[in-house]
């Protein structure tokens, strides 16, 4: 296999996510998966036991991967606004296969906190859940450090994390890549305010995104 | 049928909402709801067509009351500003109830996206989409009346009711009546992000809230 052939398990993956993010996780059938992929249903089972658990690790890839994302915009940047703004737009910077894995995540956050009765299942269940804690604790250190360094007014850095992490996630509820508002506009508007949400005034946001 | 009385549909609608606020829509049975209603699985056919039915209905049931709450916080308050603040604080006075079904929104919206071929259950699905709609254009309305009357800067009033829809509504994915923070204390935090978030500047925020 070389590097430029992804695996039947990443295929199928990106298959899963795209018919997920389009058709709904309901309405999608394991057959459809598989004939995407060009594989017959039962070949599906070597990979995955289930649709159900399918959807665990497309789950916990597309959070792992926003995880991924954020560290490589915070690496190296000794400045927590200028980092958080580097955050922000790479949050905005996304490939059409990107924003369906956002949407499956807004449409089946949900199922995460169901428990499984099948021990396959539900080991892929708690580990998605728990690359969303990773996500969470990741964003909750940098505010608290951007509060220790006095870049943003002190307050409960966890309740901010679930701030800006909801109505980040809420977007891709609503968001279709070919509607009426483009992409940069959107996230011109969500940027600001994530800024303020964090406790900049409205001059100080302005400015940093002007400076920046 | 008294007052004090509620219908069987009404029944079976609160019954679901714990259940699916609980357990999970797909855990839940259907005769899991009528054995906490007291009928038999056959009984509850008279009134859904089937679960997911009932779930389009729960969900534009608990959108629909929180449209008649914002009109019921809105109405004769002259000020904008303080509109707002009755508002948020109505949105945060919730019983354990109230708690459930928007546990259930968050946790189902995703549902409401997909198409339906029975024509009951696409009619209700619809009609959630049309009470979602229209509590989003309250919301619409409200600002845009806020923008004029220069309470709040001028922006894109269909944004700015996305944010605050979806920051609100994402705080039920992982609050849990019983967990570390108290309400009060998640109201407070949330309360004052939706003031910064409509351009109030972290220092107006608190002015208004302490006159209040």
């Amino acid at each position: 296999m070389t590097r430029h052939q992804p695996s039947k398990h990443d295929q199928i993956l990106s298959v899963a996510t795209e018919r997920f993010g389009r058709d709904g996780y309901d309405t999608t059938k394991w057959a459809d998966i598989a004939a995407d992929v060009g594989v017959g249903p039962t070949a599906l089972y070597h990979y995955f036991e289930s649709k159900q658990h399918c959807l665990y690790v497309v789950l916990g890839r597309a959070i792992e991967s926003f995880r991924t994302r954020f560290e490589a915009s915070t690496a190296g940047q000794p400045d927590p606004l200028a980092a958080l703004l580097t955050v922000m737009e790479d949050c905005f910077d996304l490939a059409p296969h990107d924003i369906m894995q956002l949407r499956v995540v807004v449409a089946e956050q949900g199922r995460l906190s169901v428990q499984r009765t099948s021990p396959r299942e539900e080991e892929a269940r708690e580990a998605a859940l728990a690359r969303a804690r990773e996500l969470r604790l990741a964003w909750v250190m940098f505010l608290e450090h951007a509060m220790e360094h006095g870049s943003i007014p002190a307050d409960d850095p966890r309740l901010l994390a679930r701030a800006i992490l909801g109505l980040y996630t809420s977007i891709w509820g609503w968001y279709r890549p070919n509607g009426v508002l483009p992409l940069p506009r959107v996230a011109d508007f969500f940027i600001d305010r994530v800024l303020v949400l964090v406790g900049l005034t409205p001059d100080a946001a302005r400015e940093l995104r002007m400076t920046a």
